[in-house]
């Protein structure tokens, strides 16, 4: 018990301000200068002006920076917006409105974004672990329909479409003539959607 | 020059009627019976009254024995059925066409399938595999409906859609209540798609 507490003090003592964006921020920097395999976590934290220890008291490898929510609070702002939905919206509408639910999200992020997402699209291990955190999401997305009384495979069909259009979206608004709305660009490609299987 | 020749004839000595069809029948088998990480490449081998070397003659490894076509013939499938579809054909249009001609490729192999379908359920490294295979299957269809002059979004979404019901129509085709039409299960998830966005 003691132990315990000199171990959470000595923590609070090493505590350094915003520590977690300052090495996120120098991840993504060399990331994108050198490349993510040529990146070590030392040099990470020297970026950022800290030590490894403090960079491993915040995530688990290199990798856990580009997937630091590990599909935690952006998935559970969709499902909750979608839970959130009038009882009256229909499976798809109950989708956008949790789609939509990541613009306030991503509010102030695009720079750190397009970052991410070209580290990613150069690294096919990566791209594997972004797919399965999309077939995540989608699979989310199908629970919190079929808890608001949706049946299958409706809701397996609708979860897997609404994370097709935010990928879709996603991917515009990271380009380099995209930006904007991302919320706009949502509803673009809803419609898309729409038209494709209408 | 000479030496390519003599390598061939004694590939062609150790040649076994259907060696392929009696490993893969083996390991599904034994994966099936004991688990995919309790079996070993020996296992099968034995199983199937071939050797080790016959084993690796056909697969790189275990894990190929379950993705054999590694994405290939069954993809080709899909995709030259898509860039056979009348030209008057809207895009949701092609990809039901592509993907209706896995009927035939998927006849009289209902057992092999579901057996597979369970191994992969149980294991999720193989999970991961089968989500790269989907995505790739994705966007081999976004690029065939693009060779059919379809733009951006509409191609890529047509294609994640596509996929989509293609996996939900596969898995209750393999269900234990499932089986009959698998084309007919597939036009009916595309159907339940249209639902959905309407």
């Amino acid at each position: 018990m003691s132990l315990g507490v000199i171990g959470y003090s000595q923590r609070m003592a090493r505590w350094e301000p915003d520590a977690l964006g300052r090495l996120a921020v120098a991840a993504l920097e060399l990331f994108s200068e050198r490349g993510y395999d040529e990146t070590t976590v030392a040099e990470i934290a020297e970026r950022a002006g800290l030590t490894k220890r403090t960079f491993f008291r915040y995530f688990a490898d290199k990798r856990e920076v580009l997937f630091m929510d590990g599909g935690g609070e952006f998935q559970r702002v969709i499902i909750e917006a979608v839970g959130a939905a009038p009882a009256s919206a229909s499976p798809l509408e109950a989708v956008a409105a949790g789609l939509e639910a990541t613009g306030a999200f991503f509010e102030g992020r695009r720079e750190f974004a397009i970052k991410r997402h070209n580290v990613i699209a150069a690294n096919p291990e990566l791209q594997e672990r972004e797919r399965m955190k999309l077939a995540s999401l989608a699979e989310g997305i199908a629970e919190a329909l079929r808890a608001r009384g949706v049946t299958e495979p409706a809701a397996t069909l609708a979860g897997e479409a609404g994370t097709s259009v935010f990928h879709v979206a996603f991917a515009r608004w990271v380009s380099p003539d995209g930006g904007g709305d991302l919320v706009a660009l949502i509803r673009e490609s809803l419609g898309e959607l729409r038209n494709v299987a209408a």
